[in-house]
């Protein structure tokens, strides 16, 4: 049973037909129902119960989708000022929305760093509601990018390594992470990226499950994978430190107990859910 | 277990640490170890052994690893005529190779396609050893797209369903399969895309596998789910049709017969490996 993982439920209806008929996503924009996400900080304004807010369509460069019948469009909002800062709203949003949130925070940020036509260079216009551009000179097609990340627990006797960043926060650990490259499975870059990071030769990854991370637009792919030698060669141009945690560590670390031996990641991180996932297994 | 999955194994040494020191790259090159990728028919050249085929270093565009200690390059090869042809060799590619093969295809494919900077429209330059490019003008990195595609079947009492898409070969069916978007984890990738392409209603996804993809860049994640009502609305702008298959069709489609009620996809898909895990599970 995979485990609760935040930013991961179904979200809108994406009405994926509709985004090529540009008439009847003018008609449904023009729709008493229809509603645009408003932004704030550079990121879709939430409210003080954690649900987006909402307001009059005045703009609307982006078809989220349906909720319901009801059309939810939103601008290309501004770049986010300090993604740390912002961070703390997340602890706020409400699980259900956090999929809209997700997927209108990337498409936007998409946008705004896609303007020209990478195979000629012209500037793009935005295309089938906002899930494309198009060049205006080559006619060349561009889709948002979704770039996958595998993250994972390397296990061994019942220990789990995580690691240290130099940009966390004070005493944090977390499970080490790496981009998915071409011509690579996930399994291939789980044991690439341990090796990589950590000096450890994995085997036996098997997927927990995935999370989108809309900073700009991960796929979190959350692994496992098995250790024989727990020697660690640690990568010091990536992490500050990475260590083997035992159960009791893992455990006291999620609870949030002031002796634990380190900081988990907050519950919206996917590390998180690994974590629990892990300990409950 | 997961199955075994052609492209997907570890392939060459990525040394990733070597990619942002041109001077150790350009030593790499020089050394008598070094070979650099044959391309040919725009894909690179496999032998009657199925091995690919390494010559002098002349042109070390791409910095594909190391083989050993051995370093491996390859140029940006030109763009492949007809894919459908260049596929009947895949089934002559060593497993071994595959990744490498991989890699290369789409490396080469993505620097073809994005020779300007998304962000200002300058021209961009290849940088890291080919495992990025950066805008000649503004600065900004770019780097290879990897597009996850979830590809599934959808289980209900026992039988599985499959499509057909006007491109197959004649009496091929396939597992259903769609890029996963933004804001959107696998498991709802999943769900979506049964739900526009058949009109089923999924739950329990289960991860099975991946594969990167090299036309041009996908890593294909494959999954099962459960459906409880079988009815199907087939989406036929994206397909033929698409139907419920038994565990015996499966069986005899997968040994070739040829009173098979479906041609099953070759070895080489995922799509192979997924109905081969499913019957055997």
């Amino acid at each position: 049973m995979p485990p609760d993982i935040f930013f991961a439920g179904p979200g809108l209806d994406r009405a994926d037909a509709l985004r090529g008929q540009p008439d009847e996503i003018a008609a449904l924009a023009a729709s008493p129902t229809a509603r645009q996400l408003e932004w704030e900080f550079g990121l879709p304004a939430i409210d003080e119960q954690g649900r987006l807010r909402w307001g009059p369509v005045t703009d609307p460069e982006l078809f989220l989708g349906l909720d319901g019948d009801e059309p939810r469009f939103s601008v290309i909002g501004p770049e986010a000022g300090d993604l740390r800062a912002q961070f703390n709203l997340l602890g706020h949003l409400s699980a259900t929305e956090a999929p809209v949130f997700a997927a209108a925070t990337s498409l936007a940020s998409w946008h705004r760093r896609h303007g020209f036509c990478a195979s000629c260079g012209a500037p793009s216009e935005i295309h089938r509601g906002g899930w494309g551009r198009r060049c205006t000179r080559c006619g060349t097609e561009h889709f948002p990018r979704v770039d996958p990340v595998v993250i994972m627990l390397a296990e061994h006797e019942g220990r789990v390594l995580l690691g240290r960043q130099p940009r966390f926060p004070p005493q944090r650990y977390s499970a080490l992470a790496g981009f998915v490259e071409v011509g690579e499975s996930l399994e291939a870059a789980v044991a690439r990226e341990l090796f990589e990071e950590a000096g450890v030769r994995a085997h036996s990854v098997r997927y927990v499950g995935s999370q989108p991370w809309p900073f700009p637009s991960s796929l979190m792919v959350a692994c496992t994978a098995l250790v024989d030698d727990p020697a660690l060669v640690v990568d010091t141009t990536e992490l500050e430190d990475a260590r083997w945690f035992t159960r009791d560590d893992v455990a006291a670390a999620l609870a949030g107990e002031d002796a634990a031996s380190f900081v988990a990641p907050p519950p919206f991180a996917i590390a998180h859910s690994l974590l629990a996932h892990w300990l409950a297994a």
